[in-house]
């Protein structure tokens, strides 16, 4: 038995007594947990700088995973900040809900249980050991963590903060595990040992929810990756469409619930989009234009392109974006519907008519879709969950932010008096 | 394109419209087809009558297929009331709920949607063809079925009629299409087929279950199979104990909610055991105990035998159940983590002491967990959810008998009046 599955075989034997566990014991674990973050501070940053040193030693990495790999003391304060946060959030486990009493008398009730062994897959980024551990004892699930090769002693000492935490707490300690052994083959290993992981959830790149979405034999969640559209209608509000259309790209253009296009009613566009030219210009944003856009646009701008076919449904996770003039609503709904078939992410409507708002609304089928809101409210801290696990873009299981709720299943109860089928 | 791949698009691009259907419509088509059904009776008896003499002829199949495959009258009308009973349930689309408005006045909610395109593989029985077909066009979701080649002018012939009513109430009439090409390595192809297929459900023999979970490349409902314990505590009351495992075994012994073992309390063993197995007995039950309740039972009984390693933790699907002495409550509870871990189905409890009924409903986590109650009311009609897609045994999506809601995804809905994130 290797590391990976020898590990995965703990986790699946510590998840029989940490899903039972009582809320307290997991909620002071994670109290525990914050504080020997906090003491441990110095040697977090010392074993982090140890794995920055190394990688760029080798020089084979780029300057962004570099930077996503390096940990700061604001950093190691905000992942307490995390953790603590997911301590104080409500328990679902044990959560009851759906009881009735049938005609019969028999009393039947759902109640929430964990779903079991949570591997997890991700890069360079330290804190979502630290993150992704925090959620899953707080839901009562176990982990089995495989990190980036970058960031291994970083995790492989948060990793023994977790495990102390979880022993202190009467908690099993291999309620999470890291693999240590960093070789990439491991990684479809993983993907196939349903026999020990319930879930895969792949934290990073697009490439990397590819890879899992494609190769595990698990349930997996896919999300984190999607394009997201604005319609402006012809009763658009301009001011909000304006700031909207503005904080939905600029914000954070480098995530997935950032602007990639947007689709302007084609009686509004000759007043909506010289001012908006404008403000992503002021911001360098590299625009891609139709052709009926360019005429109103100009194409002399620096900024301003041809939009090419490539450009529709098109995630840019960069300061890009493309413009196109629609007829209507519906030639909005379409486009969307088209370039977003089966894995819609955020779609917003900027109107005040309210029967074209609910047009869309209905028609158009993406895990959040908005009326004279950002894009940018697609996030779990964002709508109210706390904490996010992922967006999921999926539809089977969970979809869109992704609360503690989703780390969960139910079983049913019911209850009787000598009750039998007749 | 083959016929297998080409059809599933057609369902696909039928979703788009379906998916988008007024209830009223969708409704009026379950009540035209329950019509259809009932004027077409004679047909239907013909074709299925010619499926059934080309399988006997043939030779190839056992008694129990030829049953299987077999249509009466009544069947009809038990179809017929199936398809009418489901166009009455409430329609679970559009559904709002987890409704809230936050801090910053945005308004929050989710909103019930279908799925998307079902693969529904199936055996001899005919029934499947027109029940989930209902049970889809109901949740507003397609379907793909592949049916028995044994049943296959049955299935043509049905499919058409369900065409008919779909296409006179101008929804798609590709909604529902069936591969009539009934060659085997066609089941393989279709649960490779992501592109199109975004849920499979097998309905059929354990085998069956068990190649979809194994090969499906999409989500897959894996249910139906499943052990059932009963627990009798030493604090039961012996007439529900008795009336209860009489029940759960004998009113149907061939089905996955039926009971497969015993756990008997030690302290109560001498007053239960005898006349269980009088009653089980007189219906011909065949009985495996552990050494203490052979003990206790005798084992010069005609029906009565030693247990083996392997009659723990197995679905007998038969007359046969098995009996084993336990020393207390956490002995049965852990008998029934170890043989049911990761797909419990179904656990009973039979005791008067609610902190012990406690304890179990808590520390057993299968589908459903039961207090005083047949183990037999795991079942979607029973448990009031109006119509059964599948119990599943899987923790991911639905657990326990799934109905129409099953079927459905959300999507969330933010309302917000110029909403951007700070």
């Amino acid at each position: 038995m290797n590391e990976l599955t020898k590990k995965a075989a703990l986790s699946q034997k510590a998840f029989k007594s940490l899903s039972l566990s009582e809320s307290e014991y997991r909620n002071s674990m994670l109290e525990e947990l914050a504080n020997s973050l906090n003491d441990n501070k110095n040697q977090i940053l010392n074993e982090n700088n140890r794995d920055y040193s190394q990688s760029k030693l080798k020089n084979d990495k780029n300057s962004a995973t570099l930077e996503r790999l390096l940990l700061s003391k604001k950093n190691i304060d905000d992942i307490i900040s995390g953790v603590l946060n997911i301590s104080e959030l409500p328990d679902p486990i044990g959560d009851v809900f759906d009881e009735r009493k049938l005609e019969n008398g028999l009393k039947v009730y759902k109640k929430r249980v964990p779903l079991g062994v949570i591997g997890v897959i991700y890069e360079s980024r330290p804190n979502v050991t630290i993150d992704i551990s925090a959620l899953c004892i707080k839901s009562g699930n176990c982990a089995v963590l495989r990190g980036g090769k970058e960031s291994i002693h970083t995790n492989i000492y948060l990793t023994q903060l977790i495990q102390e935490s979880l022993k202190n707490n009467q908690l099993p300690s291999n309620s999470i595990t890291l693999i240590e052994n960093t070789d990439r083959a491991l990684v479809m290993e993983m993907l196939k040992l349903k026999q020990y992981i319930d879930l895969v959830i792949p934290r990073g790149s697009a490439n990397l929810v590819k890879l899992v979405g494609e190769n595990a034999e698990m349930p997996a969640v896919t999300g984190g990756i999607g394009i997201s559209h604005i319609y402006i209608d012809s009763d658009a509000n301009i001011e909000k469409a304006i700031s909207i259309t503005s904080n939905a790209k600029l914000s954070n253009p480098y995530v997935c619930n950032a602007l990639d296009t947007i689709l302007v009613n084609k009686t509004i566009a000759n007043e909506f989009l010289p001012q908006i030219v404008e403000e992503l210009s002021s911001h360098e944003v590299e625009i891609k234009c139709d052709n009926r856009a360019l005429n109103i646009i100009g194409s002399q701008k620096a900024n301003v392109s041809p939009a090419t076919d490539n450009d529709w449904g098109k995630e840019f996770l960069s300061l890009t974006l493309s413009i196109k003039i629609v007829e209507d609503v519906d030639e909005a709904i379409s486009h969307i519907q088209n370039f977003t078939f089966r894995a819609g992410h955020t779609d917003t409507i900027i109107t005040e008519n309210n029967q074209i708002a609910e047009l869309f609304l209905k028609q158009v089928d993406s895990s959040v879709v908005m009326v004279n809101a950002s894009t940018r409210f697609n996030d779990g801290g964002q709508l109210g969950l706390g904490a996010e696990v992922a967006i999921s873009t999926s539809k089977f299981h969970a979809r869109g932010p992704m609360g503690l709720e989703s780390l969960t299943s139910y079983k049913w109860i019911v209850e009787g008096d000598g009750h039998i089928r007749t």
